[in-house]
């Protein structure tokens, strides 16, 4: 392992001052002059023509600036998947036909939020109610409703992988079993609800202050469905308080905004409420997963056929993305000889899912740790065994999809297996007590250009001051994760400086260079730290000419950027300070400042990733006889994130991850009736809180990832995904009860218990 | 005459609808969470020695929450004559003396106004009182006190030019003259007071938004009164209504709300009253200027001896330069075949006097033009035609400081008799009316480098984009002038774009690209048009590549931008849209946006310019003969400004030019009683308002300056000058009372006719 300076140390946020003194502007936050604000209606119904709306009533209400329906928009249809138009299947308000409950029909904006909401009250729409779909069965049966009409049936996107040969793998295993898993919608619940703030300039050019994860995208997509140029439009992330995928997209409201802000001259301003969030908002796709796997008598595994379908929503979404990584996550941990995915995204009459932190993983891991452990019980294998037995190794290929680089998965089970005192545990614990494991791997950013942009993947823009500090320009995107300080600890790394040297902008797309595909699937450490050393490097290279130079040194010396200085590697005397270096080339180019560019573009990496990272977690609990209730006493988390950047921060991804991780396995759950959210709230949606938390050790197993900056690679997503499926093992662990549709409910444990009480 | 598709033509200003609409944003209107009010305490006194400060009372005031004085700061002198670092002689907070009356003596940040305001009340400043000096000559005389330690006198500064042979040119004159005119202090009077907001972040770095010329400027010096890094400040200039060259400078409030927002780690702002502009603000300097000049018989001038001093208030300012510009306006218009300048700045104990429109040659011209006409009146020579005989033409030079380029000086005059009708008007006006000219040189920004920057003069940075649109990011800054517009202009034409193509961004330290050195001296078109036209001249060379690679083409062809194509200039159907040329060269680098970076500084320029604009103007008038009150009935004004670059916006500029120019000679001077400025209020300080305004009428005698953008050049300070001349020629003419104090009081004129009444 190579010893760094600041790379691996903890270091304090760079937001945590403003966001603890409360000095931290979100987009609501923010106020302009004669600013309006906005609100959404939304259809009450899940699936219905629209006949006619009359918004006169409300257009007439005093202090209502604006109301604008479907028919006052270009109707331009919008989506992520840029690079397949046909998938972009949404308006930014209804045109024809609303297709879920919450589905946006119109906007009013007005001089505050009360005349608004109240003019919401006086659009008149006259709907033709059709029947709804709003599970995956009924949507594809014979003869159920079409939702979209470019489509002809309900299945929106499929995706097939394949290699090996299935049936010989089948034919040639001594044991097969076959689960059907249903796994289920769970929220973000991000803590900022969605806002947006549009302005327009006399040229019509609107800049839109959002809370994004991609305002690059934002930035493409408002422009298109607004029938303007990209670069009329100026997207400005603000502070934002969480997104787990949430944010991924453009979003009615943002759209609104800049439409209603050309028509009126005036900044408009949207806030969501959280009703709308757990009602229309985006939601971690239900999935039905069936599975067959094959292994040999002692746990070899054969063969692996993998069916899924995904309950999409009214809309795609991020749907076709996460139909594929469910694949792909399908064929990952273990060594699988024969292999195939098909996976179908599925419309129905329900509010959209999307991207999830996870992002397919939790899904699909959940299917395949859950097999792997019934598997081992049934075998009679310890299920840390079997793993070990299958795990995948660097360089394994999943044959046209992914090389797998490095790789600590070994050694994440043999750690979390020791920190947890596996082997005594599996045997002594007493009925109603359990351990149980899960294992995850996770992509670190996608490799796939699904939304056809036409910059590189990532970009940084560094310029170098002779006062001896360096201002770093980048569009990634920080949403709370800390991927900020995490930029600036590797260019203070690569630059030999200290922190307080660097100052970063980020995540403007007027300001910021061009461009950046936003946060989402765990790619910013890597792909905006590779374009970070890019150009980290390029500066190097001029200061090592200048003191070159300066010093008239012999070709065949090496030099550093270390402590503040820009010296020759073996003769730390031979140097200068990094100010008078940076000064030294300014003066060399008459005045001209030392700015550099520097971009990453994952090439010959496959289909989803550069690279992969990898963990195994433990979970003990105890399940309560009378109750069901399930208490998690200790989780143990071995990850490999290839270097660790800021432990700290890694260790908030941690925390963050089992909270949502208990949450989805336990508690949290959209409660429906047909098309409709009936738990609207935070006291009805039953997420863990802090006092729910359980004691939690964590060990990095670090490896040197050779695609990432200074060997990392992700952190953030992947441990969303082993929580489920070690709770819901060591509660069989406990109980015998094999839980395949999630949550794991009291009332399901209770039913069905088998072992001795 | 080149043709020009957009430069050239009126085109509405970019900030038009902004500030009509009421969405500009000043500084004083940005909130910030938390943010607190700041107000000055001054000193009461001319000249007094601090004895001590109590601030306890004050800080213990309920909503206090920051109380400085000067023993708070590091106590480092600042001043914008870097270069000189002598001549940096003011401390943001008075340490040890006092020197005016509205000196800057302590500080309170409260969490409303008012209570800052009733804060001030409880600071108790122990003073000891000096002899104070409220003239050049009580302050030049053996055993004044000294207002400065460093300096053994109170003669801060001097400048001598000298050429030729000054006796032999006064012995071969036949007519010598000899004159002293006293030329007097006016305000800025901008419409926007001083504010400055600043807020800090958790590394102590500050970002400063305020009302500035001069971004850079403000950000080197802040750095160093706070004994901070340059690069850890970051000025941004919101709109700004007005500034006049009386916001060119570090402020004492930029600094404390700076230092306030560090301590407090709450956001500062202080926006200055009325009241403290009028009192303690900058100014015009006031001087006493002695010129003798030489002349033949038939009106050929010989010589010129000028000396003057500058009563600079109580610290040097912009004084350095006023006083070298005094010199150097001292040797244009006419060709003096032998000249001699000696210039001193003086210290007082009055508010300092710097920059103002004009910066030396209203004052220095008045003296020139009214002994111009003088002489002419009393050689029996037509006003004009001494003026044409002696006028300088292109190639004339200044020896050692200036060479003249371009030059439409001859032609401005012919065209302004003209237009006048002069000759018939001079014959035939009665007893109390008059017509009467003066004329002006003014030069297009300084190359002398007495900021003693490391930059460029002036940068520009263009991003052009596959959608056909470019971003211009400039440091230079649009005060009112519409200097945004016109480098868009500029820039619109050099590409083939429209107006609407472009996004500019400008005048943001942290953002936009270093440097500039800020607005003043009339440099921003030229400084600022070069550097654009430089980095659109890169652009070009890329964007010519891509078609040439495209097509094929011979190397022998040449190429244009031109109405939004890129093509072969004899061959136009062999040419691409600039977005298609721009994704060629964007897909050519792997997707890497094309960015490119212009810059600008002037070389071989001699000591003062790269261009000088002239022009001539006639005024015609009226004195009442029972009041003595001056009404002008017309204005004629021919301009060589090179290239126009947008018409409505120069005469913009003529129209405020002329307002200033009837305060100036006319009505507008503070009342001082000794050191106090009496009259600190828009009631007691008469500034013509549009009601005065007579008829105007303008010629733009167009001249192609080989150094400037498109070859324009100045046109927004040398019309500073010549309507004082014309009116107080004018004022002669019809009462023969030649004033040699501005302004021209009623009084004075009711005390001086001489003419039959």
């Amino acid at each position: 392992m190579q010893a760094f300076n600041i790379v691996g140390k903890d270091v304090p946020r760079n937001d945590a001052e403003a966001k603890a003194r409360g000095t931290a502007l979100y987009t609501d936050d923010l106020r302009l002059p004669g600013m309006l604000f906005g609100r959404i209606l939304r259809s009450p119904l899940a699936h219905a023509r629209i006949k006619h709306i009359d918004v006169s009533r409300a257009a007439g209400l005093s202090g209502v600036k604006c109301v604008i329906t479907g028919e006052d928009t270009p109707k331009i249809k919008y989506g992520n998947w840029r690079l397949f138009p046909d998938t972009q299947d949404e308006y930014p308000l209804a045109v024809d036909k609303v297709r879920f409950i919450g589905d946006e029909v119109a906007a009013v904006a007005a001089v505050d939020a009360d005349i608004a909401e109240e003019a919401l009250g006086l659009i008149q729409v006259e709907y033709e109610e059709l029947p709804g779909v709003f599970d995956t069965d009924a949507s594809t049966r014979e003869g159920a409703p079409v939702l979209h009409d470019y489509c002809s049936t309900n299945i929106s996107v499929n995706r097939k992988i394949q290699y090996g040969d299935i049936e010989k793998g089948f034919a040639e295993s001594d044991y097969v079993r076959e689960d059907t898993f249903d796994v289920h919608a769970v929220s973000h619940a991000y803590l900022e609800p969605c806002a947006a703030l549009a302005q327009a300039d006399q040229d019509g050019r609107i800049t839109l202050w959002t809370s994004t994860q991609v305002p690059y995208i934002v930035q493409c997509l408002l422009a298109s469905t607004l029938g303007m140029r990209e670069n009329d439009i100026r997207v400005i992330k603000p502070f934002v308080g969480g997104a787990f995928g949430g944010k991924m997209e453009l979003r009615t409201w943002e759209f609104c905004a800049a439409l209603m802000a050309k028509k009126t001259g005036r900044p408009v301003k949207f806030t969501l409420s959280r009703e709308e969030e757990f009602l229309a908002g985006r939601r971690r796709h239900p999935m039905r997963l069936h599975s067959r796997v094959g292994f040999k008598k002692d746990g070899t595994l054969m063969a692996k056929d993998l069916r899924i379908r995904l309950d999409g929503g009214a809309y795609n979404a991020m749907g076709p993305t996460a139909t594929f990584l469910c694949g792909n996550f399908g064929a990952m941990l273990y060594r699988y000889p024969n292999y195939r995915f098909m996976g179908e995204h599925v419309y129905t009459n329900k509010p959209p899912a999307s991207a999830m932190r996870g992002f397919g993983a939790p899904q699909s891991l959940y299917a395949t740790e859950m097999q792997m452990s019934m598997a081992a019980e049934e075998l009679g294998i310890d299920p840390v065994e079997i793993r070990l037995k299958n795990a995948q190794v660097s360089g394994d290929k999943i044959p046209d999809v992914a090389t797998i680089s490095s790789c600590g998965f070994i050694e994440s089970i043999e750690k979390v297996a020791e920190m947890s005192d596996w082997k005594t545990k599996r045997k002594n614990l007493k009925p109603g007590q359990g351990i149980g494991i899960g294992c995850y791997s996770f992509i670190s950013g996608g490799v796939f250009n699904w939304f056809n942009t036409s910059y590189p993947f990532s970009a940084a823009e560094i310029r170098a001051f002779a006062d001896g500090t360096v201002h770093l320009l980048t569009m990634a995107s920080d949403i709370g994760q800390g991927s900020d300080t995490a930029l600036k600890q590797m260019l203070a790394e690569e630059l030999g400086l200290r922190m307080e040297d660097i100052r970063i902008t980020a995540a403007d797309t007027a300001m910021t260079p061009q461009a950046d595909l936003g946060t989402w699937g765990s790619r910013v450490t890597l792909m905006a730290g590779n374009a970070v050393l890019d150009a980290a490097r390029k500066i190097k290279d001029q200061l090592f000419g200048a003191v070159s130079a300066r010093f008239n040194l012999n070709l065949i010396y090496n030099f550093e950027c270390k402590d503040g200085r820009v010296q020759v590697k073996l003769r730390p005397e031979k140097g200068i300070s990094f100010g008078e270096a940076v000064a030294i080339v300014q003066r060399a180019n008459r005045g001209e400042p030392l700015v550099v560019r520097g971009s990453y573009t994952p090439r010959d990496k496959g289909l989803v990733t550069p690279a992969f990272g990898f963990g195994s977690q433990i979970a003990e609990g105890e399940v309560d006889q009378e109750t069901g209730q399930v208490k998690v006493k200790q989780m143990w988390t071995a990850h490999d994130s290839g270097t660790v950047i800021n432990p700290r921060a890694v260790e908030g991804q941690l925390a963050g991850s089992i909270q949502m991780g208990l949450g989805y396995s336990l508690c949290e759950q959209f409660v429906m009736d047909g098309g409709k959210t009936l738990n609207t709230n935070f006291l009805d949606y039953k997420m863990p809180t802090a006092l729910d938390m359980p004691p939690s050790e964590v060990a990095h197993v670090e490896t040197y990832e050779p695609e990432g900056p200074f060997g990392a690679k992700e952190c953030g997503e992947g441990l969303a995904s082993p929580t489920a499926p070690a709770i819901s093992h060591a509660v069989y662990h406990a109980t015998g009860y094999c839980c395949k549709d999630l949550p794991i409910t009291p009332e399901k444990i209770l039913r069905g218990w088998k072992r001795e009480k």
